[in-house]
């Protein structure tokens, strides 16, 4: 631990805390500047576009008629949800529209900071008319309680998604507030979060509920710190404080429905992380996308309250994550039953689920850990899911997705154009719209740099405006040169991380070698000088090929191996090697060689090698014979994991044979 | 082929036939006679009281009031299927109790002829003493639809078993006839067959139809056998030569009940190989037990009619099933979701679905295979699927049951007392009770052997009385002493089969080597003398241990090996082993020996080597790594297949990791 994180952890003080760069003040380019033109000229359209189709826009305007029932989930028939008394035991996609709209417009906001869209900026700006019409007079605001269940309101918070929504309406209002410095949507979500405030809390006459699908926790830290609204940073730490405690809030709550609370469709509380309260968890379980969700909103609060209670649980989920359930893709949840976590090493590759929305929200929490100081567990962590099982998620031009990212295929796990569950599209969609706030992280007087690539970041330290510009080929290259340029000089520390991928790594400032050994802690080297402007840091990370290999309890990755290349997980696919790729085999002797192929998936540094493969002839004679099967040579050729599906449908496979 | 078989195809004559020896005439020792042992003391008696447990005797019993809707299977409610108008376009096991009773009475024949139980007996005759008192007066008896459905008869062949159910009662009371001497059910099936024959045919007025699980074919050609009336061969047959053609029986038959035919739960014809007529079918494919008993009675047609239409696809569909779909185990249909196949190689281990009674109907198909002549390709498979993938159903006390047949266990697969659909208990109570009539089979003039074991065989060739002892420890031993004892001399041509796995044999009569090639055709060594009381045939099969290698388009089992000596496949299971057996691997070179364990799982000969096994100490830092994990040695032991899951209950595994 570095003396700041010990420091911060003892005195509590805010003041210490890092915080990352809001968007609008890293403006990326190369490798992210790609995918965030894909998504600011395409996605972002696009995400609208289906909202309309799916019919939200009748949902949420109040001059139109309801649309009904539009898609229907799981188990209740639309009769039955239909039915006025109806209290949603089960759900459907319906009741999460409201979050629909809310990363969409939080889409569009990065998007439009990215790139001016005048059609996208009036539609956005019509759906906010729709809402400030839609909300209620005392602040109330939920297009599915208001227009699809009246009169039952917060009657069923396990379930239906109510307090989830309004977090992703806040968060959506908060980004466009940043990115255009329009306010009326964060006045419509002040006004509501007041409502919610007023509704639920520690103090008597209020409810003692939280939200079954956590959400609204780190949305009210994001409106704390834009509105500098100390109260909406305390109803958040009441949420979190909450969770779980005895008597058990889903069981009264279902009881004052009349409904048992035995009935619940997902049978353990472990589904919504309220088996217990949050301090005392230490497993990962239930839903991945809910439990990273509230990981990120305990990490928010132990950073703001420098609560070490919290950060010691967050500490034993982080090592039970990242030491059982993980694939190697930053991919989490393996099993479609829960959309979540099932039992230690179970990491099944052609049935992984992996949702995108869930490692899009391992990226939230990994950030989120290094409100406390720069520690590159989560950073690297950070990048990994980034590099690999988000972006995953997203054609490279923006237009279709994934929702679930197995590491394995036979060529029928294709991209889609939209899903009924489509909280996918605009997740991945933020995330990458916003990628340049998990750059970097500022405190008083420190800037830590996690992420690597093309960019230019304007900040203001110790008063004095800095811009520091980094120049490289990030992740195709290792070779990163960082400019650091103060309006006049001023002193502070400049935190490097050295990525754990990287095995050699040489650093200069201003040409003089630094030894990294001697500088380096929590995998980041420190650097504390005045900078003054023309100061150039010259960083140099080793991106060999390396051979991943997964702890032998992992059955399904058993002799076998993974190819990783800086960041970036590779995969081979069908289009470039023939075909049946459980039958490439990758010797241990096998030179792996890297292809820089410009004009291929975008730009890709694609790796080479030559295995062995079993032939399937002269098996004349039946499934089965004692003579094993002949092997040839066999070209392989991997390309970068994120990127698969990307052209012809076929076979994908991560886990080589190993030998 | 042999010259036997081409005469056979072109005469058409039955005399040519080979007909199993019915179950009185063989009496097993030895390993079979433990199995026998088991179900006539064991599993007949089980049978009889689950089915009372389950108040099936109460459906059957006109003296009692029904139990109304009992034990709902897949998607109807208890309300839906109680609705008088409901026509079951799904289904309940209720619905096959008839089959079950069938398939209990059957068990309890051989049973009863094995060991004599007066209790067991004095209750399947009040069953008998049931059913008769339920047939209408025209013949007609099905619990189901006279009790819980009244009116509906013949109204949904497709989906309701009402053919099948009648097939399985034919099938017991043949069985009972022949073990017990008793004739009254077999009277009452005789009835019930004339009023089906009455119901359906060619003829103008009468029904077109089939049953949609195929039973009734192969039991009517017993039925036929037994009584030696033509009339139910010939409904056989055209059961047989009326499927799938066009206009499609069961399209109509929904019309006429009002449904849609393409609500069809199962979406595809295919299900229940009624997709095309028969003679066009080249790919296996729906419901396995579903395709095993059609094949069956296709191929009893085949032999009885000398069809060699019907020969030409029965040969195609082996081909299909042998070289495409089966497990090493002789199991077969792999998924659970349609109870059968898939794709071309699609064999996964963990989820294999392999039910019991599948496997069991590739012996009654294989067997039917050798009705025109011996061939061992046939008779191979029904010995790897009889000692392999149909006994692992039952276990060795003949006291719990398994439904699916996995190759791969995390150690949850555990033997059950009863299965809310209970097909699989007396389907292989029945086919163990029955083995001696596997054993053999018998032309005019030969005998054909096609399962070795200590047994004694008794029957009439060319009027002579012949015994024949078979005197052998196999399968634990190799060794195999045949004594021919005919009341007087008599010419036949004694056929040995030559197993397939064996690779070096040698054959002796008395005392005088035979040269095998020279006398072997089509996997059987054909011997042809006037053979005389006193008259020994010293077969002695090589055992050696064998490593199979499955085609290397199967992906679930590239890079793995099976253990096989003589017909047995072995498994590895936990409690013989260290836990965590996929992190074990057998190299090419290790040694492999068989040890003789007389007190083991009812005496088996083990398999033992050293192996290699991936260690996860010292992972310490994530769950991947550069580093390839550290290996060490390994002991491990193998236990036949069939004998898995009756000790502690852990994982197990059939394929090992080559290398």
């Amino acid at each position: 631990m570095t003396a700041h994180r010990s420091a911060a952890r003892k005195t509590g003080k805010l003041s210490l805390a890092f915080r990352p760069l809001p968007v609008p003040q890293v403006d990326v380019r190369g490798f992210w500047g790609d995918r965030v033109d894909a998504v600011a000229s395409r996605t972002a359209d696009i995400l609208y576009e289906r909202c309309v189709e799916a019919r939200m826009l009748e949902q949420i305007d109040p001059d139109r008629p309801s649309p009904g029932l539009v898609i229907p989930f799981h188990s209740p028939s639309p009769d039955e949800a239909a039915t006025p008394g109806f209290t949603g035991s089960t759900v459907t996609t319906q009741m999460f529209w409201d979050s629909d709209w809310g990363k969409t417009i939080e889409t569009a906001a990065y998007s439009l900071y990215r790139r001016r869209n005048d059609r996208l900026e009036k539609n956005i700006d019509a759906v906010i008319d729709m809402y400030e019409k839609l909300q209620q007079p005392d602040g109330y605001l939920s297009s599915w309680y208001q227009r699809i269940q009246p009169g039952l309101r917060w009657t069923n918070l396990r379930d239906c998604h109510e307090l989830y929504c309004a977090g992703h309406l806040i968060e959506g209002a908060v980004a466009y507030f940043q990115a255009t410095g329009k306010r009326k949507l964060l006045d419509i979500l002040c006004r509501y979060a007041d409502h919610i405030a007023d509704t639920f809390g520690p103090e008597p006459g209020k409810q003692k509920g939280y939200c079954g699908h956590e959400e609204i926790e780190l949305a009210l830290v994001k409106l704390a710190r834009a509105t500098g609204q100390r109260k909406y940073m305390e109803l958040a730490k009441y949420f979190i404080d909450q969770r779980g405690v005895e008597p058990h809030y889903f069981d009264e709550e279902a009881r004052a429905r009349g409904a048992d609370p035995k009935a619940y469709h997902f049978k353990t509380y472990e589904y919504n992380q309220s088996h217990r309260p949050v301090r005392e968890q230490d497993k990962v379980v239930g839903h991945a996308v809910r439990a990273m969700y509230l990981y990120s909103g305990m990490a928010d609060i132990a950073t703001e309250y420098g609560d070490d209670t919290l950060r010691a649980a967050l500490d034993r989920l982080w090592d039970d994550l990242t030491t059982k359930s993980l694939y190697v893709t930053g991919g989490i949840g393996p099993s479609a039953h829960n959309e979540g976590f099932t039992s230690d090493y179970d990491l099944p590759n052609e049935t992984a689920y992996a949702e995108t929305c869930a490692s899009v929200g391992l990226v939230f929490w990994a950030s989120r850990m290094l409100g406390m100081g720069p520690d590159a567990r989560y950073a690297d962590m950070m990048e990994r899911a980034l590099y690999n099982g988000s972006i995953s998620g997203l054609s490279l031009d923006g237009s279709l997705f994934f929702y679930e990212n197995p590491l394995e295929s036979r060529g029928k796990h294709n991209r889609w154009k939209w899903h009924r569950c489509p909280c996918c599209p605009p997740n991945i969609g933020r995330m990458v719209a916003s990628i340049g706030s998990y750059f970097y992280s500022l405190a008083d007087d420190a800037l830590a740099v996690h992420l690597y690539g093309d960019s230019t970041a304007r900040f203001d330290i110790a008063g004095t405006p800095v811009s520091v510009v980094q120049t490289s080929n990030y992740p195709w290259d290792g070779a990163v040169s960082i400019r650091v340029e103060p309006d006049a000089p001023v002193e502070f520390t400049l935190h490097l991380r050295v990525p754990s991928w990287c095995r050699k790594a040489t650093l200069k400032v201003n040409g003089a070698s630094v030894d990294l050994d001697a500088a380096s802690n929590d995998g980041y080297a420190a650097m504390r000088r005045e900078w003054q402007k023309g100061d150039r840091v010259e960083f140099d990370l080793d991106m060999s090929i390396s051979r991943l290999f997964a702890n032998p309890q992992v059955r399904q990755d058993i002799g076998r191996v993974a190819l990783a290349r800086g960041p970036l997980i590779y995969c081979v696919e069908e289009t470039d090697n023939a075909g049946q790729l459980h039958r490439i085999s990758l010797p241990r002797t096998a030179e792996i060689e890297a292809h820089p192929e410009p004009n291929l998936l975008g730009g890709v540094v694609t790796l080479s090698a030559t295995g062995s493969r079993e032939t399937a002839e002269n098996w004349d004679d039946g499934l089965y014979r004692t003579e094993a099967p002949a092997v040839e040579q066999a070209k392989l050729k991997a390309v970068p994991y994120y990127a698969w599906d990307n052209r012809d449908p076929g076979e994908m496979v991560v886990w080589l044979r190993d030998g």
